[in-house]
């Protein structure tokens, strides 16, 4: 079930949340999960979709942020370089990142018989975190099957968040990670958002700080970090790429909000996407229209992405429930954590 | 005079202090101020020197981060493709920097009379940000004199803090801000330091947390931030320099800790040296030995880097005294803010 | 079979070659190919290690530069942030990065039974190209075993090269690419050696300058350039990672030198490593004694890594026969055009 | 006097030249000069104006690339983070980019009294190359007069070329080197153009090739490369600053095809804009329309920028008559080595 902060009376920062409180309130962003529980296997993939439509044919503007790059995501090149995303970008465990690749490179091809062929090759995006505790990573269970399953599962409306999809064997501070969503709503021209959806697998045990300044103890021995976080945010104001980047990079503002440092061992990283500009992939025009935020205004994205990255965090943490996965290993709920100490009073 | 969290009850992480808490725990390192105040004029120049000894022949290893780019900081693109540093690092106020390179050229020469004749140019590196509030900055009042002054100061031993050298004129968050240090000890093949300084300057009015969760309201009208923050980091732990561009990093976790999100306005710069490896102008040898740090042991640098550039900036504030600087504009000081706190308990 | 430009009294550049003119002049690295040549299937695998040990334990200092990112390799953000490779490198075509990745991840964990479990995950590093003209590469031929096939196949030596392993079905400049080799002798403390191995497959037909300014015309109808080069680098010389970077990017020289100017479709990547540093997974000291170069000398590894890319390329078209691929498409020998001009003189 | 390629009977690459085969075929563009040539001083100030009006309030849009960053250029932090120009560009030699950026910042107040007031400060972009060896460089003869001179001597039409300006006393491939330019006719949507001006002071002497293949010798001793060459570039095909960094990147692809490998001890930094975009300072709207080239289109502006920047090199050798600087220091010229080898026919 999805829980979040204002259900245990936190806020994070000023600015309201959507409807959803969701990466969905941006317009045609879609998300769904395929889930895989079973004895030793706790892992899943998740997929998010930036629109409904062919990806391939309606790139979004896209850049990426990496925050710290101990971390195995597939695809970062292209984005750095053209600044698009043209393919659903599909979330896992850290050694099924090939065989994600290859499940969306079978999809673009199926969608677009002309790839590789008439044009040019697909660039598939897939990000990671390593459930290695808590799931039989070297099962690499994951197959092109379940990648499928996640992107079929598709939709708009409510994300749901915990221990789903890539989230199901994720560790966050010494408590259950997971999949956790927030978004922030802007004016600017009218009403618009910032969403945010994380893979939350970072943090030490003790280090976290709640915005009200309570440090949760998870009562996890002391562990170096081997975690990462994937964060992605959606956004429909138009943005140009160079903004999208500097948008992508207050993410990291947002986990350290958290407590973190970023970590050696934890590949944080950030891609953010705009659906305000759509690139033609068989643009015939010389010269092409683009709309961009006047720069002036841009400190109101900056807010919204360390708002709703520390939001989509503390979200993750909450939806989850305790889990005992590989070998028993136990994570608490950061939910039942608050529970108890609002009763303790 | 200094003023510390610890003096007002508060602490910035787990990592204890060095005997200084500032950045010349790191042995070696000096600092030196110059400071105008005089009507509309209130600013200054800083010196940071990196060792005693002739810093051209004797370079120490560095690295940066931008943390956000809105900067005129002089010098990065070489210290970005050498890793090393071959003069002072001087701050000021923004409009300054072209005289204080010039400074420190002057400098430069005058201690190696082979550059631009037998041997390559020099590169200085000066800081900056902008004190346009509180000083008369378009009146370039600072001289290669006042840079030579501040050089000359430059000792080891205690910080001055607060309204000093490069800090006299700054703001954050609303309150006066200026210059500000705080080092941690590290226990690694011995006990070791990392010491950051820090010209503060950034940060919009009611953003600033306190380690406790306290949000500070300087009674300022709202304004977009126009600040910035220079973050130099010192330590005598033998790093490499990719090692360094990790460490210089997580400066911005220590800045997003206090509320701060980067706003576009600031020029965010974290400039890192260690004083662990010397390279040698004149060296003869086709292979040089170096030490490095053990990457596994590398997150007690990181949570201390992110740990002192936080508490810099507290020190920063707290050993600033309310100012009246041009036209009348006041500045509170967040040292009285904490004493009302203290006394309405 | 293998020809170079000396064959046809070509030379790149002033330093002389090392005896096998290939990157296994670098002591410990080996090459291994696994070729597809099957009706409309014609593509490959080749694998490049850099020492004959277990790579995870005893990881080799990396660095790596994108020249145009329009390209799919996988593992290059845990080498930038790291400098370390710790799997071979495999190379192939674009689409099928996703299955050699995989292949790199059994592999690892057979060999490291602790990944994933007691330490931390692998980062496989898979180069690519688009050999999707010569082969149908919509078929994913490549599979798990044919990666496999490659690694086992790597050994010390000569280097095969032309239409062999991931050369198999490339194109460069209008004519057949594929797998080329060159090496460049280096006197620092001692006789050492930087050697490159590309995947060619880059360059539009007409656009090519032999080093003595000729420019042969394969007679191939105008088309955009949709292909992409990965180079690799060798060398025993020990260098800091950072040196590495710089010496990773002085392979766009050498591609430059042959005509081309990065052309926009095209994924140029350049990945470096040196095997006079090696990184010990189980490292228990605090601090790690490097070997660096001094800088003044690095010069002459630049010189080197430009003449070895420039000749590697060369090396690669002189040795691919003239190829005919799927639907008929058939591929100039550059060889053969060098003999005919030979023959109307 | 300026002489060009085409005089020798050499071209460089394929694209038609505009009309002036000068930066200045880009509408709008300015160029002007200061040139010091009075004993040991041979020095001067170039200054490259984007439009005529106020730059600060009509800013254009910009990108940077450090092809190798031993150099001392001011203000590029900024234009990365932001993507535009705000002063002119000055060009000098390497110790006096201090003055030259003192003199844009008081000549941007000037234009701008609320710069530091009731808006910003601004960014001075200034570019350097090291005249040492022909100019006493320690005697920092530049003044503020001069950087103002050089501007104000800025006019559209020819560009005066070779020993002027900041190029009075630069050396290039051991012949004299020094201000050079050229421009390639762009059809896209109209008739456009992208223009190149350099400030060229690198290159080995020996390691020069003409287009012919030819190597001229200039009969220097043998020295280490402790250059630089600085690169402007503009067009006024509307681009994306993206797309403006991808076409800056291809300035070191014109310099390799020139023999150079980007040594060691050169700042070899290329800066592009575009005037096809304004971005007005007083910006009120919230969103802002652009114009973007089509990214399938980029190939050409690419060709352009590599092949105008290989010619301005040339171009900025042969307009450079031979020059005897300090201490008798003499640098033959390359027009007087392609006579020398006519008359030889």
């Amino acid at each position: 079930m999805t829980r979040t902060v204002a259900d245990y009376g936190l806020t994070c920062g000023t600015l309201p949340a959507g409807a959803r409180n969701a990466i969905t309130d941006v317009p045609g962003v879609r998300v769904g999960h395929c889930t895989l529980r079973n004895g030793d296997i706790n892992t899943g993939v998740t997929a998010i979709l930036p629109h409904g439509g062919n990806l391939f044919r309606k790139k979004v503007m896209a850049a990426s942020h990496v925050i710290n790059g101990f971390g195995k995501t597939v695809g970062l090149t292209q984005v750095r370089e053209l600044g698009t995303i043209e393919t659903p970008i599909l979330l896992t465990n850290t050694l099924s990142v090939g065989t994600c690749a290859t499940a969306l490179i079978r999809d673009a091809i199926r969608l677009n018989p002309d790839i590789g062929r008439s044009t040019g090759t697909v660039n598939p995006l897939v990000g990671e975190c390593n459930d290695g505790p808590l799931n039989d990573i070297q099962a690499l269970a994951i197959t092109e099957e379940h990648a499928r399953a996640a992107l079929a599962d598709a939709h708009e409306g409510a994300v749901e968040q915990g221990n789903v999809g890539a989230g199901t064997g994720m560790s966050c501070f010494g408590f259950k990670g997971g999949i956790g969503s927030a978004s922030r709503k802007i004016i600017l021209a009218g009403e618009r958002h910032l969403g945010v959806l994380v893979l939350s697998n970072f943090g030490k045990a003790g280090d976290l700080i709640l915005p009200d300044g309570r440090r949760p103890d998870p009562r996890q021995p002391d562990q170096a970090e081997r975690g990462s976080i994937m964060i992605v945010l959606a956004t429909d104001v138009p943005l140009e790429r160079r903004q999208l980047e500097r948008v992508a990079r207050r993410a990291g503002a947002g986990i350290a909000r958290l407590g973190s440092f970023w970590g050696h061992g934890s590949g944080d990283i950030a891609i953010a996407f705009s659906t305000g500009n759509l690139v033609d992939h068989d643009e015939t025009r010389d010269l092409v229209p683009l709309t961009a935020l006047n720069e002036a205004r841009i400190d109101l994205l900056f807010r919204a992405a360390a708002e709703a990255t520390q939001e989509a965090v503390l979200n993750s943490m909450l939806s989850a429930d305790a889990f005992t996965g590989r070998a028993g290993l136990h994570r608490a709920s950061l939910a039942d954590w608050l529970r108890d100490q609002a009763e303790r009073r």
